[in-house]
């Protein structure tokens, strides 16, 4: 039986532990704390060949990568710096320029080909990140890519239009210095179900937001959710931090995602 | 200066090598070549609480996992079957349940949701994957989930209608044959861009295509595309692969995305 109640992520000490293992362990995401020491240019060709080891459907690496060194283009971009910017895009323009090259048109123009492309674009970010830290290379991950006007990505960056949209930054530096604590992750009803999907009861959901209240589990985003009078870390979430950019109408991602030929239902 | 024309992922000698690094070269995907040998409970309890490791965006952990043993379940869900199958779900709804506790309502239907919650989801199934892998434990990812009637994941799982989505299958086992060769990876033009994003030149496009030809780079899914007279591999993908499952109409996942409620256009 595996136990199915735990709330923390569990200790290394339970089955196997390896260096892979700790390195996961470790993971931290550094919010603007990077040092100026800047990464070798062999590291980073280093994350690269990594990251493109990551399963591919169809083995098409739908994907493809800017690489900016430039920290004020770095901030433009996601609103971050650190020594150097992964920027991923899901991107198919490679493989319609290969296939026009043969004669063949290639249009990846409905949502299944977005679900699948930003599949495995994330696939290859991921790898990224745990070969950087596995490098002694912290490292954030930001959909700032997301916010602010998203234009200025295609300006800035000579985007292709169609079939190829930025989903994540992924910004690589050395931490400044060492967080002060180590966040906590649920792990367990309503995160991991056995056999089959299993609604949260009441007393399972109160639990959650007691855990989100504790501050020495660290599970959310704010530390000092109780500055202005909530009672709960989830009521600063949801009255304080979620909304807060909220815009009425259509989202720029679906715009986006419309105008780059991901929506088959455009018009309609 | 970085080196931009390299086309295979680079060899592990170059700047470090550690062995998170050689955990991540060696990965790869079995296919329905799994051995019997069972997966302990630990193991798969550690290689869970790896995978929530991964950074969050708003440190909501978006997602939920359903573990299933059973073979004929696992084939059913997703078309493969190993020891353990770990299917990932893109998940608001304990968020949305532990909101409803405390008078809030959280309605996640839009894109963006759906974009941030699908990335937040991959970047745990990567996790999962290289933990299982330092762990000696082989996987398989496919979207199988997408195939044939979605609506047997429901049937058969249990799931909720809304802001609920399949998004991939982990199939994690013992390989019962090492495979014969290394996959090999694109990784210079149209895969890294530096600074800018740069388009192939027609040059660069035609490299890519007898890349994809040279068996000894091992960079497609087929080794038999010449078989039935394709002059190129690309040939055969975009002529025999591609679009071999192609309906008209709306994706199936675009149709089920509306009914998740993460289509903010829906009806109009």
């Amino acid at each position: 039986m595996l136990g199915g109640g735990l709330l923390a992520a569990p200790a290394l000490s339970r089955a196997q532990t390896n260096e892979t293992l700790r390195t996961i362990a470790s993971l931290r995401t550094i919010h603007g704390d990077f040092s100026d020491k800047a990464i070798p240019d062999a590291d980073i060709e280093q994350i690269l060949g990594a990251s493109v080891r990551a399963a591919s459907a169809s083995a098409m690496q739908s994907y493809s990568i800017v690489v900016v060194r430039d920290p004020e283009a770095q901030r433009t971009i996601c609103g971050y710096r650190g020594s150097c910017l992964l920027v991923y895009f899901l991107d198919y323009t490679r493989s319609i320029a290969t296939a026009k090259r043969l004669g063949h048109e290639f249009a990846p123009d409905d949502m299944e080909w977005f679900v699948t492309g930003s599949t495995n674009t994330m696939l290859a970010v991921q790898t990224a990140v745990i070969a950087a830290k596995s490098m002694g290379i912290d490292s954030l991950l930001t959909n700032g890519v997301h916010r602010g006007k998203m234009e200025r990505l295609w300006e800035m960056l000579g985007l292709p239009q169609k079939y190829c949209f930025p989903l994540i930054a992924l910004v690589l530096g050395y931490a400044a210095k060492e967080p002060a604590y180590k966040k906590g992750r649920l792990n367990g009803p309503g995160i991991v179900h056995r056999g089959t999907y299993r609604r949260l009861t009441d007393e399972e959901a109160d639990a959650i937001v007691r855990q989100y209240d504790d501050k020495a589990l660290h599970l959310g985003l704010n530390e000092e959710w109780d500055k202005n009078g909530h009672k709960h870390y989830l009521d600063w979430f949801h009255k304080a931090w979620i909304g807060r950019n909220a815009r009425p109408g259509e989202t720029q991602i679906l715009q986006r995602l419309r105008l780059a030929g991901f929506v088959e239902t455009a018009g309609s």
